[in-house]
């Protein structure tokens, strides 16, 4: 039976995620079910974008993904149920998908019409856990919707670049646990315009030259431990989703602080790459 | 086999929540552990009343429900196993069940006697658990503990009905992920002394007049984006559970803030509807 | 199969976790995995120690612990696979593994040398997801690397005994969900160098005399409840784990405040006892 995962802005101390579990093992049993996360800031689509696509490709094609982040309907946010890089995503039409779509052309996508549908501040578990399970039952998406094109992208999110190929004009896409900065910048992004040249990369008032493949390349081990430097700087490195990103070398935002607080960096601040 | 959920105010930093269900698996391989919430303020009675209360249902008749908050086996806190509603619970006598014992009646309920019992600081493992996996692989009630007639109840968190049927005298039951401020005025009490009449609902200095069914009921859709209200404004709705909460559409505690910091409401405060 | 467990500094909000998990049901359908905790204090190879010993015993013999702190792989922080006390954990070699090997000797311990392995910024996922599904398919640990003999211990967490057996010089080793204090001081050796003796217990500027075993000892259930002592005041316990804990009775760090702040005691200050 096909994996069924949760990303939601649900937290952990209210009931809904149990209560949604609970739902899902009356109706079936043997479901495998897997937090993504549960902690999204509230009604923040940017956030669970990121999150979405950086987790959904580990799981088994023919997974399942409900998406509970702004998912009340309204006349300008329908429900939606996707089929798209072998994976079905059940999500209102808020842009949250986007991510993965702008890449990948969806298979099928239908506007969710489910019969006796009741209007309800709950609609994840009114609707999206029916739908999800459904779907794991081995039912189409043909069944429990009408046909739909016209998904919402979240363009804001998406790099400019400008000067002639000279310049990307980037933002900060998520901050992490560790307090690094995600940027929107892809490593694809940035060799396809880099094309072996030099380049700067300007945040606040930090520049940096060079993109690291991990932390902890910052620190020359065949220096004694006294002598070494890097560890209280910042970098930059191709993180494991693929992005630049900015970071200190086992950083702790609670105590020393993460490159976000040394940086003064926040979602949708500006990050600027220049080729030379 | 039955699921077994888990509502403690554990947290999730500590090695507690990990070593219970490595307790269960050993005991059972097969078991469905589900977390309802670890996150219950430390020995809240109240907020794990209304969180076991909303959860419980979503469950499979037949399933355990371990409860561990103020769980200290004392001269006034003894424990009990509870079979209501087709579901069983694990608790201390501490209050925690009588949200759900004082709408149904209660099947069956022993105060648990088990033989060798040591005196623990961790009874939630030392005892919940060893009741917990009897009852999962079908043993009774009956062989864990001896009967036991009066469960505590926590009757603070009632509404008081007074000026002959005029007036509901509620309080704040919880406060969820989103600030919003849940009060432990049911729709089903409202509605039975509503009896179609008019009502103000008074929350600090705010008046409301209007109940939605969702969050969204406060938007006009057919307005222009930018001559829309109500994002900000607080409104009155029948949450999922069944109870009258006053949110904010859209709110973001940590940011702009949700209905609880806007009213400055907390814990225990007094909501009033008066009927005209 | 066996069960395999995660600890990390992770967080719960970033996709990390759900990726790993979504991995090793792609390899294993039929897994079962359990978090321990991925709110360890990012890198903190002490507070991570704790958690795993205490955690790792209630599961079956068998069981395979990924532990993600701290595990990007230097010339200084390699990989290793061990086993110990019939169970399995997969970690970089930080020390974070010496609160169990200290006590019980390792069965064998491999350093692990994948073919094709990738430099990596997420190793756990890279390295010991694929180790973990090894081992869980009844691999051997001979497969995925070669022996390695001198495990990092972290020996600053280990209490000294000084003045001729008659003082203990112990440090906070743990502050659990409650703000209880938790010292590296156990009750074994406590209890060895004790020999029957009167003891003096100091922390910061308090004095205790006695150490009990569970919370509500302090409290006397025979007097009225208003005339009842202990409910605010600090106390010694053997905790669950083992160790000297000072804690109050009942206490909520978010509220009225817990041992911690009490105490002003914060990670690695001093707790001295004395026996006389």
């Amino acid at each position: 039976m096909p994996i069924i995962t949760l990303t939601t802005d649900f937290g952990l101390k209210d009931h809904f995620v149990g209560a949604i579990k609970g739902h899902i093992y009356s109706e079936l049993p043997e479901a495998t079910v897997v937090d993504i996360s549960h902690q999204v800031s509230p009604f923040d689509i940017q956030e669970c974008a990121y999150l979405l696509k950086n987790a959904y490709k580990a799981f088994p094609d023919g997974s399942i993904h409900i998406v509970g982040v702004d998912s009340e309907k309204t006349a300008e946010n329908t429900h939606l149920a996707i089929k798209v890089d072998q994976h079905f995503f059940i999500t209102a039409d808020n842009g949250v998908i986007s991510l993965i779509t702008e890449e990948i052309s969806p298979e099928k996508v239908v506007e969710i019409q489910l019969p006796n549908a009741i209007s309800s501040a709950f609609p994840v578990l009114d609707v999206f856990v029916k739908v999800a399970c459904h779907l794991a039952r081995g039912g189409t998406l043909e069944v429990i919707g009408k046909p739909f094109s016209n998904i919402r992208s979240i363009r804001e999110i998406t790099p400019t670049v400008t000067n002639g190929g000279n310049t990307i004009l980037g933002s900060v896409l998520y901050i992490d646990n560790y307090g690094n900065v995600v940027t929107n910048i892809s490593k694809n992004l940035f060799e396809a315009y880099r094309k072996g040249r030099k380049f700067t990369l300007e945040a606040r008032n930090k520049k940096l030259t060079e993109i690291h493949k991990k932390y902890s390349d910052i620190i020359n081990f065949d220096l004694e431990k006294s002598r070494r430097k890097g560890a209280g700087d910042l970098m930059a490195l191709f993180n494991s989703s693929g992005y630049i990103e900015l970071a200190i070398y086992k950083s702790n935002p609670n105590t020393v602080g993460g490159a976000a607080t040394l940086l003064g960096l926040d979602y949708r601040d500006t990050v600027l790459i220049n080729f030379s």
